[in-house]
């Protein structure tokens, strides 16, 4: 095992991140362990946090979507977290989040996404306190004692994973809180990656017609090939009268019974309810950075009797459900073939550009 | 029975109701009754409608909340909704709305009171189609057949239920859709009949605490004497910030498990966003009248991973959910001290004046 | 179009089905119409009424899954149940029962598949009461007025929807109370028309895997052609205890999330109980016949933290689900290759010969 | 404080119970603590332990409903379930059991009552393995790490808490699972500790109704007066046929919304099957031990359209929320009055006595 880990780091909002060395723990503590990384996706949350529209602590290296095989184990981390034995060599991903299991939110009101003490890899770790790798973009993690590991299946490629990324285990929990009756008519606003996992999800979970609007055209093309019923382009139809119109003629005339929101402006939010029938849900999932505020007129939502639900990332249960999805003969390959960049670490600035610019399906490092 | 009625008529949008004179039917159609009108409720709603705020086919006779005594039966009309046998004499109310049980809505969505072909007493119908008299500002309403109606239990006094009027069932729907559990801290908007319903409501599913916010001090002491646990005045908490400080002060730090948002003013849905705690539920229910848009951002809804649910209008079973309820001693005597005003049919406009200026608990015609 | 008709009519329990002639109205009165049958469904329930395991008003003419053509539409009589024209010729289904909309189910409770009143096509009706072709085996259905009617898509083969029956209805409802999650792994008891139905159903609803148990050989088969997992034979394994371990060697050693009883014998129902997992759902659908009690001991639904759900027929909505879903390149022509059996009416009784004896995969009658 | 601690130990089933003495430790280890226990309440499971009828270590010191005062705090142990800090001398009740937090039923299905590894203290625990104290029925007892603590308001009396014991938290598990919707009726078979508590939690929730069936007279004379609107003596009605009479004499003749099953023994749940109004809930409580099998006719679940219900123990947050229920002026007394005989610890076999024959409220140890 190497005794030093390159990283991708960064240091100030909308500057290029930098290439930094730490060293690599010879010895992991109790319930630690160290990963060397094979891939780590860019998430469209990344660019959020490039731009400063989180509150997190810079230094910190990104990445929160990755697969590696284990190089370490520290005492007493023999299984994942469903019970599988673990060793050295063994193929894993992990949930990004640890959360405390005792606070007011864990505990009560069993909101484990609220966790007050919650802590996400390639999100919330400084790295300039030890032991400094807690993020994906770079050659080896330290995972933290309570971190819940998932051993990865080996008819499970790593491109499927990181195809899927963030995105399938954001709309599993978010579909899961705004939940697809079979013969539902769905919306799906946004063809970036959680729209595509909102898509997915939905027709898996019985939909009976999901159209998606978004753009540009190899994202519907994409959508299409998931196996949306229609794509509606926000290029060609440019307003949102325009769009309604579009999507009513595919939905019928009411509208549908669940838009999913996966665009994150917040304009997507006052059009997204004009989509839903009445008596419909609406899924809120694109809003994890605060891009600010909307006009919005509540009298939509008392005159159309509708259901409005936020989700916050997810639990580490779906990991575990977007595994059991991801490894069928249906979704292995189409997952997969969502990534479309690959980059080395020390192009970690491009693979970021092509994100942001809407360029790639999914970009991935190989660190 | 006298052969016409006089009943107080929206002419003209935010110009004094004018008393006309209409006949009344010798014989009611098939499934069709006659019933004089004992007293009838002015609801806030009749001042957004007499503002304009909704479109309705003016003139209408107003009046949405009335109990009368049937004067006369037409052929086939033999039972109420519950299956209770009807005479005339009986004391009864009704439903407002009636829904066609026919359309998308209706069937395929189990949404009734969102039918496409619903049409509402004192609100819907032009008072110059015949039999004109179709809202409860009169002395005589003719009830359409298919009308859900409702034999008063003897035990039940008429100010009561005039005193909860469709506020309670309006609360009742909308707590149905947005469900307290025992336990639950919860927090209304607004001190208005509404509100005072839904603080009734909420306590009687199980809230371990309510906490109101509104004005002016006789409706905080009402609300006191409802069963509130602490009321704050939106007069000396004069700012969101201030007023959510004061909430969280009665609530705990996190916030309330359910907020119920009774205000009607699009600046309460913002400010009630910020009162749940992450993973509640707010419900909607003041937004009846269309009182336009409101900046709102929709990032807290996904952060805070919020429940917000609208609901319109109610079921006629809510009608039976609050007779029942009204019909015990806890709440009979809360809902009919409610009402505060009098007024004869020829001071419509000095009732609606009252409501219109707040200075009213309840006011109530007796035609 | 002919004045008189060919009925096949159960006068007498456990006695061969008699045919018999009635006359086919002229002129079907205001709401009611006249349907030509060209196919109709034998079910598992017509030989459970054949032996007189429920309740019924014999002699009936049995027949409650048809679809025929529309020969006389009486006056009123303008759209089906989803709004769609009708017209003399138009291909239709009907939901069997008509429910009164007016009874303490119906309104209060919202359990109309429990209407007071209800009343089902080839059940419930005395073939000696006019009109008397109340029933789906005949040449002509006489159809009440309130009568759910449902126009076929061109794309929908008459095989498919008879394939389906009464069964997929049947499973859409129980489903519906006991619903699957996507990723469940579901077991169904049974591999009859219902047990098959229930095993798409799942599947159609996103669970991961689904464990059928059931025989014979051919039906075995059939549910690994609709997609089963695993395929247990009731044969090969000849007791529950052996079936559980078979079992649950394919689900895993905790059991089933969901488990729906397809079988119709009592003791199918602590049968699956066992193979539930802790905190499971099960779905007894198969019951709809009275078949007498078993032992069943409670304490294992309150240590596993079970919960039971019985489902009675199902509504006019899920006949328009069914619909939905059959006219999908999945599903159609695997329902339709259920049918294994047709005959003449002539042949009724061979037909329902073929049902009892487990020999057909459906049978159907060409009247 | 003292070091050694008398215990009441079970040594032998249908045997009666010993008095040990074992060594109370000076030093607890890390995340334990020591209470000299107050009050401990003899639950009716206590009887069915003694009987064999569930499968114990023993000898057990037996007691899981208690209150003590803190003796000793080992490190780590500075706050309660709740965050409130905590300090030798502090009066507190616990969970009695814990569970793991990482087995299939706590993180997968988020079951934890159903965990794979959990331990009950007065149950689970052999007081052959060091350090013996894991029961109520003693002086002292050693709380291991884990266990959820709640630190009593000083408002609430130890009395109101054990007159309260494991029946109300079992009772707000049960009634969370099966839950009253506000104007619901709802059937209670059973007027011991269970069923008394199932009656306040329902009538907590909103229950327009509750209606209790059970005995001896001075039980039914105490549902009275908890709230109860009818008491039906099962000495007076001395058939299931009787009790259904007079049940539906009171709830109406349809049966209840919600039926609540707290007596014990296996007849009482078909029995229970016909109290329901079709469509009903079905809440089975009272099947904690395992008392045998019952003839059942599951066509009654299936035509009634029943959801029925088991419900196994309880979850720590259901004692905070018994806690806020029972620090109610409403509920205080009630409960406090619950307890009608009171024992120093070397008359456990007399208390014990009292409860196996009925003849108490609830009785309670002093040690």
């Amino acid at each position: 095992m190497a005794t030093t880990s390159q990283a991708a780091v960064l240091c100030a909002y909308n500057a290029p991140l930098e290439l930094r060395t730490y060293p690599v723990s010879s010895e992991p503590a109790p319930g630690e362990l160290i990963v060397r990384v094979e891939m780590a996706g860019i998430c469209g949350t990344d660019v959020h946090l490039w731009k400063g529209e989180l509150p997190i602590p810079i230094p910190v290296i990104l990445g929160h979507e990755s697969v590696g095989r284990i190089a370490q184990l520290g005492a007493g981390v023999t299984r994942d977290w469903l019970g599988a034995p673990l060793a050295v060599g063994d193929r894993i991903t992990w949930a990004r989040s640890i959360v405390c299991g005792e606070c007011y939110y864990c505990r009560l009101k069993r909101q484990p996404t609220r966790c007050l003490a919650r802590k996400a890899y390639g999100i919330s770790y400084s790295a300039t306190e030890s032991p400094h790798l807690r993020g994906g973009y770079a050659q080896y993690i330290h995972l933290r004692a309570g971190t819940s590991l998932f051993l990865l299946p080996p008819t499970l490629p790593t491109e499927t994973v990181i195809g899927a990324g963030c995105a399938l285990t954001t709309a599993l929990h978010g579909l899961e809180r705004c939940s697809i009756t079979p013969g539902d008519t769905v919306v799906v606003q946004g063809t970036g990656p959680v729209g595509m996992a909102a898509l997915a999800a939905a027709l898996q979970a019985g939909a009976a017609k999901v159209v998606v609007t978004g753009g540009p055209t190899h994202r519907l093309e994409a959508a299409l090939g998931f196996g949306a019923h229609a794509a509606i382009s926000i290029d060609e139809y440019a307003t949102p009268q325009a769009r309604r119109e579009a999507v009513l003629a595919a939905t019928g005339p009411y509208g549908a019974d669940v838009v999913v929101e996966c665009v994150g402006h917040p304009s997507a939010v006052p059009e997204g309810l004009e989509l839903c029938r009445d008596g419909g849900k609406f899924a809120i999932l694109g809003q994890y950075a605060d891009a600010g505020s909307v006009a919005l007129n509540p009298h939509t939502i008392t005159r159309k009797q509708l259901e409005v639900r936020g989700s916050w990332g997810f639990e580490p249960r779906h990991t575990a459900l977007a595994i059991q999805m991801l490894d069928t003969t249906h979704w292995k390959h189409k997952f997969a073939a969502q990534i479309t960049h690959r980059f080395p670490l020390n192009e970690v600035n491009e693979a970021l550009d092509t994100v942001k610019n809407w360029r790639s399906g999914k970009a991935v490092l190989l660190p």
